[in-house]
């Protein structure tokens, strides 16, 4: 057999994301996967070789600086929110020069940042959340003392989708002189759209660096996450020398990096515009309602009402719903604290794969007997 | 202008790879970009979902493992080399677990080991080369101490395409009992395809770790790194819980990763076979020679007669001549000691672009004075 059809095969046995109502990625946008394919041969680690594509770097860096409320900002496109992420960390772990660092993140925090801890030997220490399943500001208060170089605010939790108070988390950041790095890898390209405003970005003083990943709202293609500080002096903190490159500097985690993530957001920001991003989340939380109201019908209540288009609902027998769920072909997934089911309505699932989801769930409910 | 004929502009600005002496990347094999496109929705940070790509990556873990001496090796395809390398110290230093953990490298190890030294707070101990530009083992000998967690040698350097003696570091590592890691970035795909065996791989029993990274010689697209360990005790070592995803634990650097990577890996490999690889390599190989030949007419001397598609020759004025290279559009670098500039000659370069070269390059030198 030929290659090419057995990676056809191949990819036959991946489930599709008609099915998939638990992942933050999506399709990547039309646009985005023709602006992919140009640029499959460019390499960001050699910026004197793809001076255009590097250009597009900095032109999107300040899109997405300006939709975050910093038209200066700083950063690069990564090949992820894990990436960014550590970015972040470090920047503040190397500006601080402490002996035993530590950052304070919020316990909805996503389960990299456990990675984070053990990659740059930071501590870990993880403030509990209020009854909205937000940060407890008081909680984070407790936790800072002289060694802590970061707070870390979510701008919408994998869990649940809810936004920390980073006002608040700013404060107490300006009080003890920290940095407060944000993990907005979904929400930063969900809350620019929403018709209510929630203070999260650079708007807030005390922010000094974002997550922000296109590769999830912004329907790029994958890899593309983003990290965004608030000044250059951040990225100093990260660089070192490189000898053999068109450049001298290197501030990225990864040397030898794709340009295809620069493009494919590029792409979609620039075809849809900011009114046409906006349509696209309007879509989604108005099907993330749309699937609230099917899923009460069915008898599950959600542990929050959703702030945007991540949405758990409270479940006995979370685990076995998922994997009876996942024998059928379709994948969701669990939180624990409060057991629940949960899913993600991105661009792909549209309003006819809801009703064929919540078709499947009640005949399937009603065969294991938790609905009659 | 449509974003598409705007992005086609930018990618006219960067230099074509046609112009490109410098690089470790190349233009990847058509096959590689035909399964690239296949795979450009797969995320397998969500194995649950992608099933069949995550089977492929480990097909192709076991084939890179079987040409590096170890069918049974663990490991992953990563964002590049440096992801490889951190998760190769990595592995080291959490699975010894000293309070100030070392490591010694040769001095022609890529830049990248600084950075990796920064993010995992591991002090790096460079030892001195010898006079083939390999790393002199005594001096590995007397840099290592108890808190050293591994040693490092580099198949194919950057610089000249060397090959430490990784049998005598073996012997260092086993007396010391430290890890051994090898990067193999770049050579790992040529050595196993030259006619005489240069001893560098999992054969050598010291060597619990190589970096191998496919977007270089391997003609994938990027990112296809790769980081591959004597067993999966390694990754063990790297694992965290993840909570949301179909799967328990992670073992990557980065949670959403494209499945790009591993699709045209798996492609170039199938399609060319051992004899089709041995093939490309033997070309690049007798291009190199070609080239050497040619800059000798020029009065260039190699820095040391390349055993690989990489070499560099003494030049007074190395950085002048680069600089005025790349203002005729043509990429090559530099290296400090000795005073020398740099070509990689990948797989396009061909022999027509290399007479080229040469002829552009002998007007060059003849207008600035360098030869009459």
């Amino acid at each position: 057999m030929d290659v090419i059809e057995e990676l056809k095969a191949v990819r036959g046995r991946d489930i599709p994301y008609s099915r998939v109502l638990s992942s933050m990625c999506t399709v990547p946008h039309p646009v985005a996967a023709e602006a992919h394919s140009l640029f499959i041969e460019t390499n960001l680690g050699d910026p004197g070789i793809f001076v255009g594509t590097m250009e597009l770097e900095k032109k999107v860096i300040s899109m997405l600086g300006r939709l975050l409320g910093n038209k200066n900002a700083a950063g690069y496109i990564s090949s992820g929110g894990t990436e960014a992420n550590i970015q972040g960390i470090r920047a503040a772990r190397n500006l601080k020069k402490v002996d035993k660092p530590n950052i304070v993140i919020p316990k909805s925090a996503h389960f990299s940042f456990e990675k984070i801890g053990d990659i740059l030997g930071v501590e870990i220490r993880r403030a509990k959340l209020d009854e909205n399943y937000c940060v407890d500001v008081s909680e984070v208060e407790k936790l800072v003392d002289d060694n802590t170089v970061a707070l870390v605010g979510i701008a919408g939790t994998t869990e649940l989708g809810q936004v920390d108070d980073i006002k608040e988390l700013g404060k107490i950041a300006e009080d003890q002189n920290v940095f407060l790095h944000i993990d907005a890898a979904f929400g930063g390209l969900v809350l620019p759209f929403l018709d209510e405003k929630v203070p999260f970005d650079f708007e807030v003083r005390a922010v000094s660096s974002i997550t922000v990943d296109p590769h999830k709202m912004g329907m790029a293609t994958i890899p593309a996450g983003g990290i965004l500080f608030r000044d250059e002096t951040f990225l100093k903190a990260l660089e070192v020398e490189t000898p053999y490159l068109t450049t001298r500097f290197q501030y990225t985690l990864t040397g030898t990096r794709p340009g295809t993530g620069v493009a494919s957001t590029y792409a979609v920001l620039k075809h849809l515009g900011y009114d046409g991003m906006k349509g696209i989340v309007r879509e989604c939380l108005r099907n993330t309602r749309t699937l609230v109201e099917e899923m009460k019908t069915l008898g599950f209540e959600p542990v929050v009402e959703p702030v945007m288009n991540v949405v758990s609902f409270h479940a006995r027998d979370a685990s076995r719903l998922k994997d009876e769920l996942y024998r059928r072909r379709w994948v969701i997934s669990t939180i624990r604290e409060p057991e629940a089911i949960r899913m993600v309505i991105m661009p792909h699932v549209n309003e006819e794969m809801i009703k064929e989801f919540i078709s499947d769930f009640r005949q399937m409910l009603i065969r294991l007997g938790y609905l009659s």
